[in-house]
């Protein structure tokens, strides 16, 4: 199964990695949008300009896409479905049933294939979040997010004058989660679940007081949320804070029984140590579906939920029911 | 979609009371191997002898198959599945394959859809392991079960001499789950994962040292686990011991990075007031998907890996997209 990345961050890097645990699979290039002599892989497989990506057509089981949901993927999805079996990670869950329709277009088009909307969350979480409402009906959904870095909090401090870099991390509440997972159905908004804690290294001479107050009230990011800031040094930042953890919890509260009388709880959790290289495994798993559906002559857009978790594995369909059933 | 249940034991009431949270279904009717006008239904739905089965071919989309592992479902599943579309539950891990085959065979003759060993193990917690060792194919897994009722254990309690009824609890032991939630990857077996919980009625003037030496000793059951037995009146078993409840977690450890250097924990944990209620609904779950399965034409066996996610919502792909995605 011949796998290619286009894009080649943190994400890109993951796939390489992940590449490697899956020996069914193989690694055939990388497309940059740099210059390709400025980009060096981890493993040395060779990079090259996203301009060439055409001359690749047929040559490439699947391309996994690795770019942003704000601008890169709403355009790069639908023009390389056109060509090739595609994977991406859209996750602006608001407009996901418009990157669907615009990619599902271009896919059968080309009479290509196409998954988004990959990774953990949109990904296995709302796999968990389907098979959960589908067995506890009646129910009630809790998605946890943490303890981890958000990117986009941590750029977002880091914008504010006088902030030298930042790490954000968002971490759930646990009277929250205890409270969920001992079946009770509270109504919880995301700011009652999460608090985000805040750690800052400012230029010298800043007003600290100014920066956290700037923190702390700015809106739709921190205003609703109990924050905390607490201002390190460059170098403890960069000991303590350099991983990207991420990880949290669906939960689902749900009742059987003719009159609701029982209260049964399902839970999917992740503790990731790196955010990228998982959702990059995660991707690469699904690779491997893609290409056996496009294999059976499928085209058009998909999403995990019409992915069959058989597909998802190098085990045959014997091995699994005989070792894993 | 017309849903019929052949067996009525704790699992079929299960049933009957899962199709009630299901406004796409409805319960035809229960088939009973007992003489019909003994058996009376939770919720008033016809009851008719198992021998009368054939009577409804055709006017039935699936057959719920609600009896023992040991003995029933290897008999009844393929006998049914030549006429009717079935799932069961099936649950002797060992001997999934041959029944799958024998299954497949009878289906395949009859141009019907078949669903083996559904329910949560095997069923969701066999999803979880796949989902999990795809996204982390370097790793390990566990599966830690209870605290929950076994049916087993309190059945071979109740065999011994002076016993006038008993309840046994397998409870995971917190130490060697603590240790798997962190991460770390030790080598346990059932018995390091799990105690075992006994509470025992005894017959008045019953020698109580012996009952409790007799399950401690007792072979496979006991012998090699930590075991508490506690003597109580039937009074306080009724109060405290009717219930059902079961559960249990799957927790696979997995590496990511090119040198392995991450490590991601995924799990899936279940906590159920009542077993037979929530297995019950999870099977309803699946039989939507198999009508659909079968109105596109699909026939043969199959098992939970083979089910896409989107098959076993009421919701349509579109609605999936824009809310659980």
């Amino acid at each position: 199964m011949k796998i290619a990345i286009y894009g080649y961050g943190n994400l890109g890097k993951g796939i390489e990695a992940a590449i490697k645990y899956n020996p069914d699979m193989e690694l055939s290039c990388v497309f940059t949008r740099r210059a390709p002599d400025t980009v060096k892989t981890l493993t040395g497989v060779p990079v090259f300009s996203a301009e060439r990506v055409l001359d690749f057509k047929d040559k490439i089981d699947v391309l996994i896409i690795c770019g942003g949901s704000a601008t890169d993927l709403p355009e790069m999805t639908p023009a390389l479905a056109k060509s090739f079996n595609v994977i991406d990670s859209f996750d602006t869950h608001k407009r996901i049933p418009e990157h669907f329709a615009s990619v599902d277009a271009a896919a059968r088009e080309g009479g290509k294939l196409a998954l988004i909307s990959c990774g953990w969350d949109p990904g296995l979480f709302s796999i968990a979040r389907l098979y959960a409402s589908a067995a506890l009906p009646s129910g009630e959904d809790y998605t946890f997010w943490g303890r981890g870095v958000s990117q986009g909090h941590s750029d977002a401090i880091r914008r504010i004058d006088g902030v030298l870099d930042a790490r954000q991390y968002t971490v759930p509440i646990d009277d929250a989660l205890s409270c969920v997972r001992r079946g009770e159905c509270p109504q919880l908004t995301t700011a009652e679940k999460h608090k985000r804690e805040c750690y800052v290294v400012a230029e010298a001479g800043a007003d600290k007081a100014l920066i956290e107050k700037t923190i702390k009230e700015m809106p739709n990011y921190f205003a609703d949320y109990e924050t905390s800031v607490e201002f390190i040094t460059l170098d403890e930042l960069r000991a303590k804070h350099s991983g990207m953890p991420h990880g949290g919890s669906v939960i689902r509260n749900g009742v059987t029984g003719l009159s609701g009388e029982s209260v049964n709880t399902i839970e999917f959790s992740l503790k990731l140590d790196s955010n990228p290289e998982f959702t990059a495994s995660v991707l690469v798993a699904y690779a491997r579906a893609i290409a056996r559906l496009a294999a059976r002559g499928e085209i058009g857009a998909k999403t995990v939920f019409d992915i069959a978790p058989a597909d998802l594995s190098p085990k045959s369909s014997d091995e699994l029911r005989a070792h894993l059933l």
